[in-house]
Order: structure tokens, then C-alpha cells, then sequence
């Protein structure tokens, strides 16, 4: 049987998610695949920190280039987070022949084209289905069974801090800085909920989303964008009141010309609108099609399993494609 | 631009839609692909029908053996319905050296390892995106995104006609075979509804799905099935009055020892369940994995775009990954 052995670069939350993933599932994953992965080498300072997974000292690395220049190493899955160095890290990956895997929706975001044309121009696979909706493969969906379709309009809930912010604001009639604390106490918020409650980390999203429906670039520091920190429970009594509930968006849709009009911000959905029902941690994205029409894709869009499993889906599709 | 030639067996509803799709989006397909796609050739009888789509007389034919044997068409899409003559003329084409898509759930369900070892043995892909779900892309999600999981759980509302007829029971408080009479008179069931209200087309795609998510080949007619036609009003207002829906659910799960429960029946869901909103003509297939936890997947489980839209999906993804 083939060994595939992986490199991950990052082994915080969402490393240790993927790392779990692979443990808990690895017989199958062989017998489906007719392939064993295994993740040899790990770039972290931490390697004091209990896990819960078996790693030997010996698999810690400092040094990226041990990873880059490890001739046994095919893929490198990169979970640092921010665009750097995690970009650096990619281009230098794929510059030294390895398919690389990532989680990081601000690189992508940011260096979309950078890092397309360079796995391009190396002969290796790039894969980001864990940017977008954790364990939801909206990626996978946009940019291959879908294909046939001419795309509409996205509508996107992306963001779980927020939308768990926002329906405990609608359930329990509380006030955003009180959910926010709890949140922050819960470990649903991050001590500093800047990126999340301002709509950072959904604009990044919408631009990555925006890239394969609609084949644009748009700069997430480009894209109109309001956060929740403005939303009272009055306004969400209000808008209970007309059987709707806020929640915070971002959407994409192409008008009579062909033009794409895009934003990041709360919107008043109607209770029957599909996407009104997503709640707390759970994400959606909403996607019309000229052929397929409404489709819509609900589930986890954070936490280490979902994400590991989105992640490890991309490491699986490459072997698949490249080793055999 | 490398041209696709595509022969096209049947030239139905669902045929029409493919053709359509093709149509429609030829240009954003040349775009994303650098492919263009043409169906050359269609086995119909029915060479007079006004389709609404641009066909000329000379691409008909009623002889499978010239699309067979046309050395230009590289994939052959089938969409004849029913089990023969569909499998063999599929088995036909992979003998030939043809790539098969097909949207036939009877045939895969019932012929799923002989159509897999006969395209293998070919060197030939076969695709079946359209089979379950119509437009929603579950097949290839079980296959290649979520590969990383372990699948618990599958619950689907994967019939469009019976869940027209639930959906208009419970919201208009009338009896089954005035909704059904409704429905044929709309279209929305056929003249002889068994295969949809029996729950027969749920257990062959439930068998589909069983085979991909657990490994396992259950023959559609062994699945434990109920249909709607014992369900009165009274069933539904009772229901309601516990806040709960009915929905003819195809189910599998897998328990504590790995062995895998199936069946085909109405099952009362809580209202605030993520397949209890989905009405009339809508299908969504929920999927429990033990990394990815809960997923649901929700869009139009048939109707001859969306259907198309599944279909020229997986000819674009044979395109990609054997032709350029």
C-alpha cells in the first residue's frame, strides 16, 4: 500500500482538529483509498501543550525548510492562519514541487491569484476547501459539479461567532455586549472580536466566494461591510415583530447587466427564508444557479473536526488525482 | 479550443433540460473550462416534438450503434430512464471506450457493480451526480469532500412528488387522493404514481446512497419500505398538534456495532429539525459524518434544469480530467 506523507504546518486548534481527523478515521480513509497518510513532520514552537493525540517529539519541527525539503513529503497542509508568513510558506511549499492545502481564508483572500498561478506554473494542486464553511464543501461544489451553471446570486451566513451573537440576542432578548461577554467566557468569541463582529473574516469569505462564482477579484478591504456591533435587541424585537429575524450576510448577486453588486451586513431575512433558520455556530450559504436554481448547503463552519475533515477531503482528493 | 462531442440517449424531459443547460451556458462553460461542449448526436424516436431548444433533423438517430461507434463522441450521456434497456446500452458505450453520466437511479441502484467493474475494466469514467437529488451535488460530496468521515447517519427527503403531497396536506388540511388527483392535474405526479408514492424511487436512491456513504450493496427492492398512501389528515393534524411534521424520510444509520439500519417510511419529524422546513417540491439529503458532525444539503431534487445542471457538471469533470 502506498504511504502519502503529509506535512502540516501549524498545529494549534485546527491542526490538532486535522490531526484528530486523520487518527480517528485512518483505516477507513485506507480503505477507501487504497492509500495510508500519515503526518510525518509538524512545524509548531509548542510541543509541550497536551493534544490528545498521539505525536512523538521527533515529528516537531522549527524549521519550515525540514518540511519544503523533505523529499518523502508531498503535501503540506498549512493551518499557521493570517496572510503572513502562511503566503511565504505556501509559494515556497509549492516552489519546491509540494501540493499544498489550506484553512487560511485571509491568504487566500488576499493572494488568490499569486498563489493559483504559482502552483500552476510548479505543476502542483492548491486546495482552500476549509476557508469557506469549515466542514461544508461549498468550494468543491462551486468549482466542479456546479460548473454548468451560470451563478446568480450568493447569500451567506459564514461567520459562527456572530450568528451565534445574534440568535442568543433573538432568543433571549439580551443586549449584543452581554452576549459578547458570555461568548468570549464560552470560548465562542475571541478575546479580541474585532475580525468577527466587524465583518472581517465573512468579507474575506465573500471575496473567495466571489473569485470562483463570478470569476472576480475583489479586495476584501474593498467590499461594503457592517458589522453587528451596532445591533440592539430593539431592532431584533422590531424586526420579530414582522416575522423576521437579522442575520449577518454576505451577498453576491449579478444584476441585468452582467454587473456584480456585493456587501458584508446584517439583513432582515423573512422567517421562511431558508437561511433564517441557521442558528448559533451552524453556517449556510445560499447559492442560485440560471440552471440549478435554489440550492442551499448548512452545517459546521468552524471547529477543529469539521474543518479537519474539509481539510483532509482536499489531502485525499489530491492523492487521488496525483499519486496512485 | 478543444471541442467535446457528446452523444445524448434520450430526449425526454430530463434530456430536453440537459440539452437546454448546455445551451444556455455554452459560453461561461468555454470560459471556465477552455472546452466547448457540443451534443452531436441523440438516440429518440420522437423527432418532431417542439423542445424549445435548437436541434437539427440530421443529429437524431434510432440506432445506439451510431453513437457507439462515433469516434468523435468521447461521452455519452443517458438518460432513458428505467433498467433496459439503459444498462446495457451504458455497458455498450464503456465497452467502447466511452465515459458515461447517466441520471438512472433504477439502473445504478440495480446494476451499481457491474456498471463500476465494466467502466474500470475500460479505463472509462462513470458519473451519476443526477441520480439522487437531482441538482443537489450529494454524490459527489459522499465521494471526494467528506471522504475524510465516518458516516453515521443519512436521512433524505429525496422525492419531490410525495413531498408536494405531504407538504400540501399539512398546509391545506386536505385528504391524500385529492391532493394527489391535484398534483397529476399540475404535473407534479404521474398518471400511474406508484414508483413515487410507494416510496420504490426513495429505496432505489436510498440504495445509492448506502452504497457510497457505508460500502455496502443493498438491493432496492430488500429495503424495508412504507409508502404515503396510508397517511389520512387526521395523521398530519396530529402530528401538528405535538409540533411535529411528517415527511417520508429514506434513512440509514449506522449502530453502536457498525452495522447499518435502513428503511423507507413517513417518520414524524420535530418542527425545528433542518428537514421538517423542507417543502413541496424541494429535497434535502442530512448527513451526520464523525468529523464533519451535521450537514445538510437542500435545492430542487429534480426538474429538467436542474437535473441538466447535475448532469453537464459531471461531463465537465470527465472533460477535466481526461481530455485537454
Amino acid at each position: 500500500m502506498k504511504t502519502v506523507k503529509i506535512g502540516l504546518m501549524g498545529f494549534g486548534n485546527i491542526g490538532t482538529g486535522t490531526y484528530k481527523t486523520l487518527e480517528m478515521n485512518r483505516e477507513i480513509i485506507k480503505k477507501n483509498t487504497g492509500m495510508d497518510f500519515v503526518i510525518t513532520r509538524i512545524l509548531e514552537k509548542d510541543t509541550e501543550r497536551e493534544r490528545g493525540v498521539q505525536v512523538t517529539r521527533d515529528q516537531f519541527t522549527q524549521n519550515p525548510e525540514d518540511i519544503f525539503k523533505d523529499p518523502d513529503i508531498s503535501i503540506i497542509i498549512e493551518l499557521l492562519g493570517g496572510i503572513e508568513p502562511a503566503t511565504s510558506f505556501m509559494l515556497e511549499a509549492m516552489k519546491n514541487g509540494k501540493h499544498v492545502v489550506t484553512a487560511n481564508k485571509a491568504a487566500v483572500a488576499a493572494n488568490y491569484d499569486l498563489l493559483m498561478d504559482t502552483a500552476a506554473d510548479h505543476g502542483v494542486i492548491f486546495k482552500f476547501e476549509a476557508s469557506v464553511g469549515g466542514g461544508i464543501p461549498i468550494i468543491s461544489a462551486l468549482t466542479s459539479v456546479l460548473q454548468a451553471n451560470d451563478y446568480m446570486e450568493i447569500l451567506g451566513i459564514v461567520n459562527g461567532t456572530t450568528n451565534y451573537i445574534l440568535t442568543q440576542m433573538t432568543e433571549f432578548g439580551s443586549e449584543y455586549e452581554d452576549v459578547l461577554k458570555d461568548a468570549q467566557a464560552r470560548g465562542f468569541a475571541e478575546a479580541d472580536p474585532t475580525a468577527d463582529v466587524e465583518g472581517i473574516d465573512v468579507a474575506n469569505k465573500l471575496a473567495i466566494l466571489m473569485t470562483l462564482a463570478f470569476g472576480i477579484r475583489v479586495k476584501p478591504e474593498d467590499i461594503p461591510r457592517v458589522g453587528i456591533t451596532g445591533i440592539t435587541k430593539e431592532d431584533i424585537q422590531e424586526a420579530a415583530q414582522k416575522n423576521e429575524k437579522i442575520k449577518l450576510i454576505a451577498a453576491a448577486k449579478k444584476d441585468g447587466e452582467g454587473k456584480i453588486e456585493y456587501s458584508v451586513k446584517p439583513m432582515r431575512l423573512p422567517a421562511d427564508h431558508p437561511l433564517a433558520g441557521v442558528s448559533n455556530e451552524f453556517n449556510a450559504i445560499f447559492v442560485r444557479g440560471n440552471a440549478v436554481d435554489e440550492l442551499m448547503f448548512y452545517g459546521k463552519g468552524a471547529g477543529p473536526l469539521p474543518t479537519g475533515s474539509a481539510v483532509m477531503g482536499d489531502v485525499i482528493e489530491i492523492a487521488r488525482k496525483t499519486i496512485q
